[in-house]
């Protein structure tokens, strides 16, 4: 890093999604140097990446450069690197720098690293059952799925083949909603025509939950909502249902109630289901620097601080802020806007000698989309599904697209697609490009994984 | 493959290029039956993929879904395959099948499978120096190109720093001229002010060209016209050099007229020089069934089918067709065009006992951009070049994608590009996505080859 002469306080920003980046924007105009440290290049509006995995968005269409999106603020250094390690006494990070590893000095520290995928200790599953985390998690699911579609076309055995048109997703809260959705429609709506050996209407999406509802978080009426319209996209949601096994062309599962094992062969099997704390909040808790809940997220106080650490900010899907219910607030956009530009906040405060009162969420209300004119909106008295919920759901997506780049190409994709049923990103690319997409389909089968012996259905 | 009682004319056609999507489009309404056969899923806008290697356009932009295209066209299957052989005597090509492989029997067959990169016998370049054929070839030039800026703003070593800032693009051919032109824009206009510690302007694009011009197709007055345009976006034009090797950390290259080595030092190497025919091409020439000319391209006679096989016809980049004046026809999108219906056409002239002429190329003129408001046309008497020649690319562009699904997001992200310098689809996505851009800059650093004694500049 390059020596400055700067003395300006120092806020260092580890992690460009919603919390870090609205932490930034809100100290464009401080009296104060930030750095934001992110090992991608750009910002991502997750809350659309499973259009991405399904081929209704480019990834181009939801992410933005965080250097563009910052290149106006003089007093802001965007930095493409990770952060290895943290000092929260000498308070100072370890970036992955080659060598000589001079650790980058701050005087508050906003860490916004998010989460990653949890298997719940069958980290095997991971190959066999990608997650909707990243552009890349985006693109292997939508390589998957299209690719299980041709690879139906080309199975003469009808068993087989089924299988193929058979996706399991894993986890009924909202991506799993939105992910479960968005194959029907694509099996129902957009490929309806395109095959000669195969009907893809006849794909089975099954959608395993395990508590007794979908979306659980949501009141109960909207959660028999968005059932129902799940069911109208040709998806079956199995509840009370656990998963026990993922095998190379089937799942298996238990019902809570009956405790009856079953088996659903599928060659396409997504995770939406159950997240973990970043390596940066290990490393943290190794030191003895934070505490940690059972997923691994930082518990931090009223101020969004480690306890013992009053410079040291955790926000966002990363950070246990349970003061305000006792419950910790939810990982979700809203959350983790409202949390930056309150660490922000408080860092010009004290800085100007004056401390400022607790976080405290604004519940402005939740929204998950199912598909095509279905969604669910709990505005707290309020509650809303079917279209009028979908209409919101667009208006305030977009709205929140606004101050970025790519706003009017999605709405215009979003149009386009609506009134089409077309879904124009649906490309399947490899990372061999010499292997035909049949290939790749065979490639993606789990690898076998020691088959239960338990009566299957 | 599943057994058929269709007794209609069978058309196999291989490859969704071009050459083989127009064929397939021209026999729609054909009493024939028709299978295309592709390993990818989509057909690729080809002419615009520099725009997706420099941040652009997304793929999905200019690929559209083969289903999409040929769902409401009854007669056509498309088969998402390799084809692996041919045998032109017993009329039936070998897929990648799983067993029993069974062969597709076909009454025609349209080979269009286009040519690969080709690195001139020195493969060992190709990991040090993508092309540009495939989407993955493109993202692969844009996560280099982009990760190159990032790794610069984080190095301290002020000639290291310049070879990150450096860009070598071999072959001034249009794809050469369009990507070296399109790095020089992205360096000099869309990173302006995005860096802290570097200035993209800095950066250094060097476009190396074997003889004495770039665009040697076009007349001499054209490339002088694009040379001045490329200098104006700040790329060096180094014709009459040739290279000789691509080392870890600089290019070697030899002045054609003086013999004097000379040395660039740089990260960032990319491939524009030189085509070779695909494998099926070889198995034919294995066969003994087809010629192919020193590019690995097949010979055809001036009904494009292979001599001694009246119903095989070799259509599109593959395709070395030089009856009509001695000289094989361009591999450009224009005659593919062309080509392909021609068969299309001579296929259903001789189902009802007609035979048509010779094909004959229409030569409609030939257009290469070299940025914003740069183009050079060449329609015969009519010679442009400047902002006229560029509408004149543009217009010509929009209205081929035409048929497809993207034509209007594509003019609309264009003109937001150019009206805002934007390019909005700036994502360096990675294999690994645990890694930081930066490592991915370092680890895309050409492997360590013999360096050559002789004296650098």
């Amino acid at each position: 890093m390059k020596e400055t002469n700067d003395r300006r306080h120092h806020v260092v920003i580890v992690g460009g999604g919603f919390a870090g980046l609205y932490a930034a924007k809100a100290l464009r105009d401080a009296p104060v140097r930030v750095t934001l440290i992110d090992k991608r290049n750009f910002h991502l509006f997750q809350p659309l990446l499973y259009q991405v995995a399904t081929g209704g968005l480019s990834p181009g269409d939801i992410a933005s450069p965080l250097r563009a999106i910052l290149a106006d603020a003089d007093n802001i250094t965007v930095l493409n690197a990770a952060v290895e390690d943290i000092d929260p006494h000498r308070q100072q990070v370890w970036l992955d720098d080659p060598a000589p590893a001079e650790p980058l000095p701050y005087d508050s520290l906003i860490v916004a690293t998010g989460v990653g995928q949890s298997y719940f200790g069958n980290d095997q599953w991971a190959a066999s059952a990608p997650g909707l985390k990243t552009v890349e998690d985006a693109l292997e699911i939508r390589r998957r799925v299209l690719a299980a579609f041709e690879a139906a076309e080309r199975e003469p055995d009808p068993a087989r083949r089924q299988a193929w048109l058979t996706f399991v997703v894993v986890g009924g809260g909202p991506t799993g909603v939105e992910l479960a959705g968005a194959i029907g429609e694509l099996a129902h709506g957009t490929l309806a025509g395109e095959f000669r050996q195969v009907d893809p209407a006849q794909a089975r999406v099954v959608l395993l939950e395990g508590v007794d509802r979908v979306l659980s978080t949501y009141p109960a009426e909207l959660s028999a909502a968005a059932a129902e319209s799940l069911r109208q996209l040709g998806v079956t949601v199995e509840t009370n249902t656990f998963l026990l096994d993922i095998t190379a062309e089937a799942v298996v599962v238990r019902d809570a109630a009956s405790d009856a094992l079953g088996r659903i062969p599928t060659r396409t099997v997504l995770w939406a289901a159950g997240v973990q704390g970043s390596p940066l909040a290990r490393r943290l808790a190794q030191r003895g620097a934070a505490e940690l809940d059972r997923q691994g997220r930082i518990i931090v106080g009223s101020t969004l601080t480690v306890p013992g650490y009053d410079n040291l900010y955790v926000v966002g899907d990363l950070a246990h802020a349970a003061h305000q219910t006792g419950e910790p607030l939810p990982g979700v956009a809203q959350v983790a806007i409202q949390q930056g530009r309150y660490a922000a906040g408080r860092i010009q405060a004290r800085l100007q000698g004056r401390d400022v009162d607790a976080f405290h969420y604004q519940d402005r209300g939740n929204l998950a989309v199912i598909g095509r004119n279905a969604a669910v909106a709990d505005l707290g008295r309020l509650r809303l599904s079917g279209f009028p919920a979908w209409l919101m759901w667009i208006f305030i997506h977009i709205a929140y697209l606004i101050g970025f780049d790519n706003k009017l190409l999605v709405l215009i994709q979003w149009a386009w697609n609506y009134f089409t049923r077309n879904r124009g990103a649906r490309l399947i690319t490899l990372r061999d490009d010499e292997q035909p997409v049949w290939a790749t389909a065979a490639a993606a089968e789990p690898a076998p994984s020691r088959q239960r012996s338990s009566a299957p259905v």
